[in-house]
């Protein structure tokens, strides 16, 4: 398999190469990588670009004069390896001062300081050169649904994205807004669990053209989704403004895990829709290296998540060149007679109502899904 | 607890009250129903309507004639009890012609079939009286994701749903349409698999005014979601156009459960959202006797779950009543300083970017949650 | 890749590729298969044996004399295709008399026609030369807690198993029992949820070395469970007396897919730890063609289960001679430093208690598990 | 309702209520509380016991100086206040050590620190009273399954624990040992991923009588099962040594939730059997306050979860004196027939096989699970 160039456009967060493996059982197990290290490692791996929240760069304390120091050394490396900042986002979930939600707390100077924080980190983004700012809203939601009105709480989440799509368009910057879901975790329930139900929040903005979605591997296999089902959805409504690939077991704690390390089948459907859509984004890696990984280990982490990437697009070439598959898909393509009127008129709803139908004789249609899924699993294991 | 009235807008569909107790693994347990006794039963214990399937009260293969004096029958049944038919819908699932879908159909004379078949069966319901038409598309889905493309298959289900719009204008039929979401079974996963993906879908029709959806607790439930959640969502949509009661254990297998005999929490809050946000519609129980269950158990299972829905409502009551409950609700609703501002303006944004917060200030407001949410399952359990 | 023998030790059940497609939400899609057909398909595929519940080939009210029949038709099948039947069953789950349970029925009645028709069944599967035993206990679980009691539940579920072993004991019968779990499905809980709840159940029976497990690919996962630590555990124990192969996506209805067909990765572990753990029993494959399916694609499901298991066990040979694997492998296996005693003394633990560890030290070792699992996942591919 | 006392055996850990609300994704929010203060407030609100990890009380780097010093002032909180504690347990998780495990780790170096670090945490409880001794194996697993042998990480835990046991009878300790099963988080999956595994293992050590189990409501419900049959089956083999209490929604990360706020039925009969089996170890609650708690509310989480208890002990009093729940568990308890004979004879099992059933007749005994149910359910909402 060819090595990943920047032209496959695979990008990865600071916080994603930079985790340090700590989780709810257990303390760091890596030291910090210094952002600069990062953006050498990743664009010498032919990275296309690096991703950062607002303070997996700056620190939440820093003062203006550190901030513009770091961003300044960080710009540098950028400069020099060629790697792209093309989208960044905000921490509003971190800090305890976000601890019952950010945009949707229920304390209107909480609300405002999340505001004055995004306009902020989306400056730092902007700054830096990227063009879509994504809203994972890891603390919007609840353990008690008593001390939230979750219809009240959509609305605050319209009225900050409202505010914010009107300083992208004062400011004039190239910003598009992706809206990344989650079901749950670290809440005990996420608002808007669903990317769908992004997808349907979207249309109620000032902007909607303005605003997409981000849907992400692992969140929607945490509620067992088909994540090829939710891409598909999102690129037909022209929503897929980013894409998060990982991967997750279902119905388990967030593990972003390396990509096309659990669920091969279900993401080489994904990988091949993004190839034949003319998805043109970035493929983001956002998953993390296990935590019994050593520091070099988050290299091999990395390299894999790109390389897994690069065989599944070549199957996905094998499928479209394989005349066994492409003869199934034409035999079940075929209809057994003809189809519904295209459009509406009352002589052609007359024309159905009148129509007779045999329905044993539609229902004696062969449909060969064993053995087609039977090759597409042979060719998935290289033995086609 | 006052007994139901039809006040009270219970209804229940003939397939739920009619079901024998077949499952995948065993044979029916009861005798099959027939409407005309469940319309007298329904009445006498407090409904307000009943639900059907064109194929619950027609055969599929009935002629003309016995479709007609089926039908009569039903009527002058409906007549004497004075019980309502409020939402009818197409059973586009149990015959083999449908067995890889029906609007999404690789077959274009399958689609043609179902088309017509919905047409005759929203004339039925609209000759019934109903205003509320629900789509539940049971086999439009996959198991096998090479053989459907997914994009096609939104295409093909906004065609029919268009077109079924323009019909019903066309007949001049007093009827709303109501998407019903699943995630899975008896597909391997079902298109449209949360409640938000036909909320996202109907604003992408002719006619998005006429479409909302019909939430099923059960099938929010089997993903795991929020289903307090996913109604705030629709309503805030002005989108919840009928609801399906029911319960389930998450993560499992359908189970159609008798309301509330698992999630009292949850539909504790589903309840009380619906009685104080102005829902009109009816309270529709999608649920059936468990299949240990003989006949006559069926109406202790239709009771229960009136008198469960009863007793939440009031509960809600007394939510809005308990001073402990509201003056929590009181210290937890106070902000801490200015809000952000209401509307974008340059001059409100760079105030807003001006502006000094004091994070730790903020992190420190109390949040008594723990003694909120004891105070609700207390109150749930009786002993306030 | 090569074709199945019977060398293989694939084996089907009549109610495996003879499933007519019926689901909960729909009618049979093809024709019942006479057993005899069954047979000889299986036969002309490679496989070894076919396996059934008592009712797959004689009816429940079947008179002896319609019994004798059938039965001598099928022997005749067995001998001219050189067939096996290595297991049978009891079907205690279709019959209305089992909606609440057969051995764990509060009905003592019900509980001893469950015992008869287990002896029926079990004289049966040895006259067709069966040598394990299964049990399912399909109905054997609740809705409803109060009305059964777990722990009675138990015992009644061990009087019986004592005196079927007993049977078995006194009638000479060359059978080994093997207990299969499932967490729910058709029962809302089924009892002995897990595979390792009959392992520990096992051991407080009269016969326990009768005795062992049966465990399903779908039913473990079906509660997110890791299928491969369950054999191990079984095997572990020397409790691997059958297993059920086949497919199921976590969290959701019993799907029994073709094997191989969702979890390549699992599913290779699997195959690799039964042929090198030196498991000699069958290999069955308790799946059933998708409802698409039409009768003739039935037999493409059940080739299907028989390659990819072909193709898994290939790649644990190469897994096996896999330099690059290997050698990661030795390095994992290496450890920095004594290990603890094998065997306790009061020395040995004095000694262990004065050791002095450096954990800085210990926690430095590099564990390479990226880059291992990116090796197992690229031979999966196809592309090592 | 009444106040707890330690008669009711209410224990919490030293790392529930003192949890500072760390997770994934957020830092502390609350400031570390010391043990002695703890003991202090526990006292006050009516607990029995606290319970404790090594490092919840001696830091893992602390001399043997100051560890006597904290030991000596923990002693005297305890003699002052009347607190017992209970049980005790090892921290085998947090330090990067232990990243691919303890007693199962493939570095026999770590193997012997853990099994020491373990012998002195052993030292330290029986030091402060404890006569029970908690293993949870939160590193004992894998993301990587190539990585790691099942089989042998079964047979490593056993020496470990039957080293462990020898030391406690060497030392004379009036130890248990209970085990503690979950099924993933940390890891990818851990092993003995289920109560029931424990129980099955159990078997095989060298001294079971020494050796139950600790099952945790969240534990079992994170992989969607019925919490109420796993102690049921553990008490029935008599080896509930302890339990550990709390909430959780089933398919999602560990949520430790207050004792009864989600799951109030299950809980229900949890509690009824903990009660009426005679089950007299400590009532554990392993959990801990919402993050958005702030350090008063601590306690009030704490007093939830011993209120809760103490309400579902009363329910289950009222349970068994209602006479409408009594006399439909004496109606479902009758059986139509005689049951099947009590003790194998050949003349037992002839006379069986003898036997003529009416299926039909046995199938027609009315279940009224509904009704009962929905009583239940009336009785936990305080509406009877």
């Amino acid at each position: 398999m060819r090595s990943a160039t920047p032209a496959d456009k695979f990008t990865f967060g600071l916080w994603t190469v930079g985790n340090p493996g700590r989780d709810p059982f257990g303390e760091p197990v890596r030291p910090a990588l210094d952002p600069i290290t990062i953006v050498h490692r990743l664009a010498e791996l032919g990275a296309y670009g690096v991703n950062l929240h607002d303070n997996d760069l700056v620190p939440i304390d820093a003062s203006p004069a550190d901030r513009d120091r770091i961003v300044g050394a960080f710009t540098r490396a950028l400069a020099e390896t060629g790697l792209h900042v093309p989208m960044a986002t905000t921490n509003l979930f971190s800090d305890p001062v976000f601890r019952d939600g950010a945009f949707t707390s229920n304390d209107a100077a909480v609300r405002a300081y999340a505001l004055q924080k995004t306009m902020r980190a989306m400056d730092l983004g902007v700054e830096l050169g990227a063009t879509t700012y994504v809203f994972w809203g890891g603390r919007e939601g609840a353990e008690v649904d008593a001390a939230k009105d979750p219809m009240e709480a959509i609305k605050r989440f319209r009225e900050a994205i409202n505010f914010l799509c009107d300083y992208a368009r004062d400011q004039r910057y190239h910003l598009r807004f992706a809206l990344e879901a989650k079901p749950n975790e670290p809440r005990g329930d996420i608002y808007f669990a669903t990317t769908p139900a992004y997808l349907a929040f979207i249309e109620t903005l000032d902007h909607p053209e303005m605003v997409g979605v981000n849907p992400e591997v692992a969140h929607e296999h945490m509620a067992g989704l088909n994540f090829y089902h939710v891409v598909a959805q999102a690129l037909e409504a022209d929503k897929l403004f980013h894409i998060d690939l990982n991967d997750q077991k279902p119905g388990r704690f967030d593990q972003d895990l390396r990509f096309g390390s659990e669920s091969l089948k279900t993401l080489f459907f994904v990988v091949k829709l993004l190839e034949e859509a003319g998805y043109q984004g970035p493929r983001h890696f956002d998953a993390h290296a296990y935590r019994t990984e050593s520091a070099d280990g988050v290299w091999d982490f990395a390299r894999g998540c790109m390389r897994t990437y690069l065989i599944l697009e070549d199957k996905a070439r094998q499928f479209r060149e394989d005349p066994a598959i492409q003869g199934l898909l034409a035999e079940i393509a075929e209809s057994t007679g003809d189809g519904p009127p295209t459009v509406y008129s009352p002589d052609a709803a007359a024309a159905l109502q009148a129509r007779t139908f045999d329905r044993r004789a539609l229902a004696s249609k062969a449909l060969p899904y064993e053995r087609l899924d039977q090759l597409v699993v042979e060719l998935l294991m290289g033995v086609r």
